[in-house]
């Protein structure tokens, strides 16, 4: 039957746009502006719902919701794609105390890191500040054996974006609980990966090594973080008492959720666009990634409702375990590989719900070029900034398997202030901002289904 | 003396920007992002002051800590200049009911219009909605006579840029006291000025006409719009009853504020920067425009920080009585004028402390180009977009006597959601974005004080 179907372009210039294609972007706009769905989607998602761990039963109902709400939009084809997650839960709510030799003890705010063993019981120990890895591999062993490594050391406030402080920070959180084993500690402290200054801690996964001992791993607020750094520099005899229940259960059964439009001329070749339905277990999962969720499923709903209905296959993907795993973002590519599907481009929204900035384009230099004839289309509504970069995690495995990933690009100077918080909650989304989004990532996918690659 | 100094050039060419130039700005950024100022400025003049109407106490006590904090940077000089200033008062809350037939009463949530006269107990009137000034206008008098006119057009969703939408719709706000009185109406009812849909009521400026009668207008929440408008149509003998104590006192002795560092090289040539002290007398003006205001001193305090001290005389302005009467803008201006100051260029912050997108030129379109010409310095940081519009309230007065006024443009999305309103807080402001903003203000004042115009 494939025969039978018009053969797909193999590669296709650089096109400029023509007036038809502003008009048809405006049109996307005017849409998500005067009747986007993206946030009262949002707002039942994150209240009715919540947060939503792999393996929770949450993450289940997030399932069912994510089918029910894309059938509803009357897509070609709606299916759930299954995939085994990891399950880990809190257990009961962290606690942490500092004790001194004098005085009584000061409580901290902490919460495990995503992944952690438990304490079994009360850890007491003592406290041992570093700066980076480095550091740490450099001390005695003296110094660390038996303590806690308490890796502090912030994120960079003067990058603009501030992801990149934030890949440049989380070493400490990602790989500290095995660089602590390694040198003989009981477990890891991390600063919070955040550039505010407050009591909130923020969680986030954190790995183990084969053949290195699974020691403890918590997050400190960076207000607490700087609390017991300035006591370790009164008395570095001071001790920390952690209690945490965290453990790790059985994988679990769980889903991608996909919908589909099928293209009118080049069915075979399909357009990604998805977020993670997952998130952590503290708020709501709101901009990480109930956002991406929402507007990935909107972008397809604004090309029905415009009538700009593709050539090419459009497909939204709600991603199962990105937080701790990748799980369904391996299985997705896995089984594009295994089918031998034809993929034109992905696109993930994944760093929040904010006012759109443009896209990070990771693919190979003339495809980057042949998107970037495309830029001035969006320079009216402020999402003009094209550069390449990492485009999600999520996406990230279809590698090899598509001409361009591309990463929605929006402002990220609250992002890390609620990140993997209790504060990533449906307030701190602002409509306006989330529906711009979803109209940014449709007028791409709308480039893209036209003119191809 | 004059003659000794070197004469100012009287026009420049533009100006390719070298090396040094992205170098210095870059350290103005770093600065503002690792010590910036203007957070904790702002915590002060919110929550130890908060709202400041002019006339008010809270006001005067604005004006000595405008003095007092830029007399701690070790500015050349700080002053003021005395100007008079409205003094209206709200008095009591305000309270409004719409009366059917049936049924009890529905309270709706309202505030009177700055300047709008108070009802004289209450007030109680049938109700009349209409679009626009040009439908009441058409309507027959009959239909208006007696009743509260109430205005009830939103704002257009579809504009990008949200003061588009507000500059459009706000004719009901400033003119339907006085349309609706020109046709025998008791009073005015206007539909909030903000794109959320919610149960807060803006208030804002609005005026009487000489030989007009002096009708009371109150603004209604968004949501009590649509719900008077929906019990209209329900039943057009409906009655809203509406009380308001708010009057007009005396003018009140009040004071712009300004601080200098004084040129090294052309030293009577003046570079200003300012936003305005005075705001609403609901929540704490944040926003509108303590965010303007610290930003203003934050540029000075960016300049001496760095070491790159202007040779022209670079101004920081705290203006009283933007939002009802302009006259500490006007006075600014008149005196400027009257003693043949040379001014150079006046910028202003008045659209909220969010994240940079660029500035809004006012200029003769040779002058625009000059401007242009540093665009690519600011694009790293996101607030290279520049375009001609309208720059600020505060230094418009100055048209004509300044070669270029500038309007610091910042993301637009969130700030009408609380702008007027007893939610414009402290901690609706992030920290980053507000010092990004003082940064990109000084890293433009620092090449317009290098190049001239």
């Amino acid at each position: 039957m494939a025969l039978l179907l018009p053969a797909v372009p193999l590669a296709a210039q650089a096109q400029t746009p023509t007036a038809t294609d502003s008009v048809n972007i405006r049109r996307i706009y005017d849409e998500a502006l005067a009747r986007g769905q993206s946030y009262e989607n949002l707002r039942y998602l994150t209240g009715q719902i919540g947060a939503r761990l792999s393996g929770s039963p949450q993450a289940a109902q997030a399932v069912q919701w994510g089918q029910l709400t894309m059938e509803k939009l009357g897509l070609d084809r709606v299916y759930l794609q299954e995939v085994m997650v990891p399950h880990w839960v809190r257990g009961k709510p962290e606690k942490a105390t500092i004790r001194a030799d004098k005085g009584k003890g000061v409580s901290l705010n902490v919460v495990a890191l995503g992944g952690s063993v438990g304490t079994g019981g009360k850890l007491r120990a003592g406290v041992v500040e570093v700066q980076s890895l480095a550091q740490l591999a450099a001390l005695p062993e003296a110094q660390v054996k038996g303590k806690f490594v308490f890796f502090n050391r912030p994120m960079n406030p003067l990058y603009v974006e501030t992801g990149k402080a934030y890949g440049e920070a989380g070493d400490q959180r990602r790989s500290g609980a095995v660089a602590a084993a390694k040198r003989g500690a009981v477990g890891a402290l991390v600063r919070s990966l955040t550039l505010a200054q407050d009591d909130l801690p923020h969680t986030g996964t954190m790995s183990y090594q084969e053949g290195v001992a699974k020691v403890p791993a918590a997050a400190l607020s960076t207000k607490g973080a700087d609390e017991l750094s300035q006591l370790l520099k009164a008395d570095s005899n001071l001790s920390v008492e952690l209690e945490m229940s965290c453990q790790t259960l059985p994988d679990v059964k769980s889903y991608n959720v996909i919908g589909e439009i099928k293209g009118t001329k080049y069915p075979v070749q399909i357009i990604t666009v998805g977020g993670h339905l997952d998130s952590w277990d503290l708020g709501q999962g709101a901009h990480d990634d109930g956002t991406g969720c929402v507007q990935s499923i909107e972008a397809l709903r604004l090309l029905k409702a415009t009538g700009l209905l593709p050539e090419r296959t459009v497909r939204a993907v709600l991603f199962m375990n990105e937080e701790n795993g990748n799980r369904g973002g391996i299985k997705y590519a896995e089984i594009a590989k295994a089918n031998n599907e034809n993929h034109l481009a992905a696109m993930e929204s994944d760093g929040g719900g904010f006012t759109p900035r443009g896209f990070n384009i990771d693919a190979a230099p003339a495809v980057v070029r042949k998107i970037e004839v495309w830029q001035p289309l969006f320079a009216p509504y402020g999402s003009g900034q094209f550069a390449q970069g990492h485009a999600g995690t999520d996406i990230g495995p279809l590698k090899g398997q598509v001409q361009a990933l591309v990463g929605y690009d929006c402002d990220s100077q609250r992002y890390f202030d609620i990140h993997h918080t209790a504060a990533d909650t449906f307030d701190k989304v602002n409509r306006r901002e989330l529906e711009l989004g979803g109209a940014s990532m449709a007028a791409l996918i709308y480039l893209l289904n036209k003119y191809g690659l």
